[in-house]
């Protein structure tokens, strides 16, 4: 850290920077549980890979982790399939809003990404391997418990009914999919499951701690488990740098250079190589769907740091 | 670096690695001055932050730079006209090929990118401010003479030619542009340099000492020269990861994970940010237009020297 | 008619024209009850506005009319709704394939027209008008057996329950339509319409005679019923040829010059206004879907009679 | 005509119709030339087949026919080269802007169809069959002096020379077709001509004049001459009708049932095949680029006649 002794310091001082622009964006209102979230919230947490952790503003709070999920489902599918997952997946830019269903066309099911929509039901499909949602919910809730030595984490059951009563584009997007022949279990279960983990709730600082073995090349090194190799690590962030803001992807590298990943929740993951797992939440979106308050911490997170990988 | 003891080691090592594949992929083929040149070359170049050297292969053979050129360009209009070139041009990957017209259409003469055509051609437009191609031209090779105090850098008069002969394509875009209205100066005056600056000739070694400043925060570390601010050569290099080899950004980061310009000529131009400047160079280019071999030396020299951002 | 004295001699003559053509194409294998289906199959049938008729070729075997029920279902719902359906729908070519989404997302939802399966969704919504899928069917097939006069007419079971165990493409067109909130109806409720629609059967004899009032301004002369105003049967027939057949549209119109509309079964109904219904059937596809020699035998007979509306 | 006893009544009938809304729509205004027109002017005339005429309001005040010049100079190129010119063409309709580029990149160089300005090019680059521009551009007016008996009709330098200066979209299309290979001559010789034909000016009496053989049969009743074949007039219509109107063709035989070519200048000519040659002009356009008024007097006309081709 360049102009911070203590990261206390240093995320009350980021805290400090945004303070005058929190309840600024746009809730997403999609659905009912996440439209009713006071956007006057914010909150940051850090994590180093030497354990250290601070923590600002409602750190403790618990939102809607949305698709920051998909960076621990891809994380669980890569270490099991490897390579071959790109054979139904892709790992570039879309270029396109995360629930645009064009790409999808032209190129016949194959989604861009893992983390758009599209991606997102791909990665969920292949982590089923055969058994029922229920099972594979309680795999993904058991590896963030395992992840955070928590096991009070949970999905929010409003949260996930709501999103299975109004995820028409979701819906859509898997059938599109499934017409394609790119997912392997029935429509409903993929969907059963997907809703499952958007609607999982998280706190800032479960959230940063849930991450750290990104920062630390596949190791945790606070309980010293092997999460992922440190390749598989390493690639997981590089599709987080280029993908893992839909179409504002290119801003975020640009102004912050971390990889990350947001959800509509509010909230975003991002990651420090070899330094520290960063998670920030503020409900307020911007235009392109990511965190408006929680994307400028990280901006000011950088600056005062020099964290950027560039 | 994790394995080797010296640079020249690495660079012999990785030279080693790929020895066996030089030759593979296409050679660009639309100018015949490109279309000649002999697949089975392969040169490397290393500059270190400290201002160490090593190379191989054909580091010493003068090549096409082609979109390499977006760099430099792309950098002395950062640091006159800062942010507001954002108003006339995107820094999002666009998900699509090189010379893409699709989303210039559907946003309205704003290119996604500086280091597609489209965008590169805006970026040349700016960088003119009323000036003739001719002085603007001279003016891209200063800047490399003087990034390598070397004053024989040329273009290659053959290829500018060639390229203006045969850029129906470049001319479609940069007519589309100046439809909206987002090329300032005469669309003959625009191509004029741009082609040039495509048809710059260097060696490797003479493009890895050229960007170097990309990687140490702006300020050539050799000559002592502030070329850019620390801000701006960050944020270049987080173009260059997201956007810089079209649409394969993603898989490029993926496998190397480092920020890289490539060029139809097969020159690639990567950052070891705080660390090395590297060029490397075969002509056989791979399905996406970058170079296949030199590509795949970058995979290897960062699977050796872990110098990967992520 | 030009050079035929009569209609048996016209339908013969065509029959003669496309016999060494029959069995060309691809038939339909989506599902297994229509990739069963011989192709060597053909059948003509015409009836005038003065309530002649002539078949030839298997003109009376039933075969399941698909996308042609859809101008059945536009007919019901524009002699209800009026103008007013424009405001949910298009009524312009789409340039695009039967099942394509690309535009559905560009336009939010809005369907280009009634004869892509995504406005055909729509309209089936329109008719629905509340009330339970099983009625809705019956009111349909109702429509069919009053305009034929023979209550016969059914769906095929297995026809439609194959359709509706893989129709993923239709289901996903049908949430999209939805997450934009143009359908009213649950998405389920709309596709066991959509698809029990698709799978009625009825022969050439019977097609030809249902869709009379088209070429004969809205009313049957056989019967005398008013089946549309003149203005609804003109506009219905204007639709019919800018858009029946999909992205090859133009090309029909082109070769044939008659409004008609085609489906995946190989049936086509075509109207030669003030003169004749048509129906021909092969179950044979050209590449855009339409039948092949069904295509073919329109031509011939345009040419015949001379009763292009060019 | 179903309630006129004459044609002269007839177009004072429909000139009544439209009276009160003349003026409406906003005028082209990308060149001078044509942002000048005084919009509140409307002229008609009809001639028919037995070489009737009627006129009403400025039937004799020369526009700038534009677009509608695609229709005399497919009329020349089909007569040519015959079926072959769909080689290098479409003849479907783009579901798109005029003056898109979208298709024209997914199609690799082949517009859709002759009456988008993409078609159009390449139309006129057939035509030139190596001649120089000069000599192809005299040959177009030489046609439509031939046509119309008339001596005098020229085209008007300031709108040709306009065009070419802000011709920026055109000439970008025109080098994007080039690059596909799939125009022949050089890009500017092509957009010389091109420029220069939809420069011509003409009144409405010269535009329904130039355009009866296209309701006859190909067969100028008038004269005698034989302009087309049957098969080509019948053909060029059935284009007019699904691809005249660029992204509102559907709309326009929806509403007048009409073979029909629009030009920017504000003037329609309509096909009644068997019947009649109409021409009507009123600058103001609607927002696809079709004479706003114009438009409406020809749903007027067809209203009042039955002479929908449906």
């Amino acid at each position: 850290m360049s102009d911070s002794n203590d990261l206390a310091g240093l995320v009350a001082a980021v805290h400090a920077d945004v303070a005058g622009r929190i309840g600024e964006g746009r809730v997403a209102d999609y659905i009912p549980a996440l439209a009713k979230v006071d956007p006057k919230q914010f909150g940051i947490a850090i994590i180093t890979c030497e354990g250290e952790t601070a923590a600002a503003g409602d750190a403790g709070t618990a939102f809607s982790i949305q698709s920051v999920s998909k960076v621990f489902t891809l994380t669980m599918v890569l270490e099991r399939l490897g390579e071959k997952l790109w054979e139904r997946l892709g790992r570039e830019p879309s270029g396109s809003a995360f629930n645009s269903i064009v790409q999808l066309e032209q190129e016949r099911g194959v989604p861009r990404n893992p983390f758009i929509n599209a991606g997102a039901l791909v990665t969920t499909d292949v982590l089923m391997a055969g058994r029922s949602p229920r099972i594979v919910i309680d795999e993904i809730l058991g590896f963030l418990r395992e992840r955070t030595d928590d096991g009070s984490i949970a999905f929010d059951a409003e949260v996930a009914r709501s999103e299975a009563e109004t995820g028409f584009r979701n819906r859509s997007l898997a059938n599109f999919i499934r017409a394609f022949r790119n997912l392997a279990h029935p429509v409903d279960d993929v969907l059963d499951v997907y809703f499952h983990q958007c609607a999982i709730a998280m706190t800032c600082r479960q959230l940063a701690r849930a991450g750290l073995y990104l920062a630390n090349a596949g190791l945790d090194p606070v309980d010293g488990d092997r999460v992922a190799s440190g390749e598989t690590a390493r690639r997981i962030n590089a599709v987080m740098l280029t993908c893992g803001h839909y179409d504002a992807s290119g801003d975020f590298a640009y102004r912050v250079g971390l990889p990350g990943k947001s959800g509509v929740g509010g909230g975003i993951l991002a990651i420090a190589p070899r330094r520290a797992s960063i998670a920030v939440w503020s409900p307020g979106l911007n235009a392109a769907g990511n965190s408006l308050v929680g994307s400028l911490a990280l901006e000011r997170l950088t600056a005062r740091t020099g964290w950027s990988v560039f």
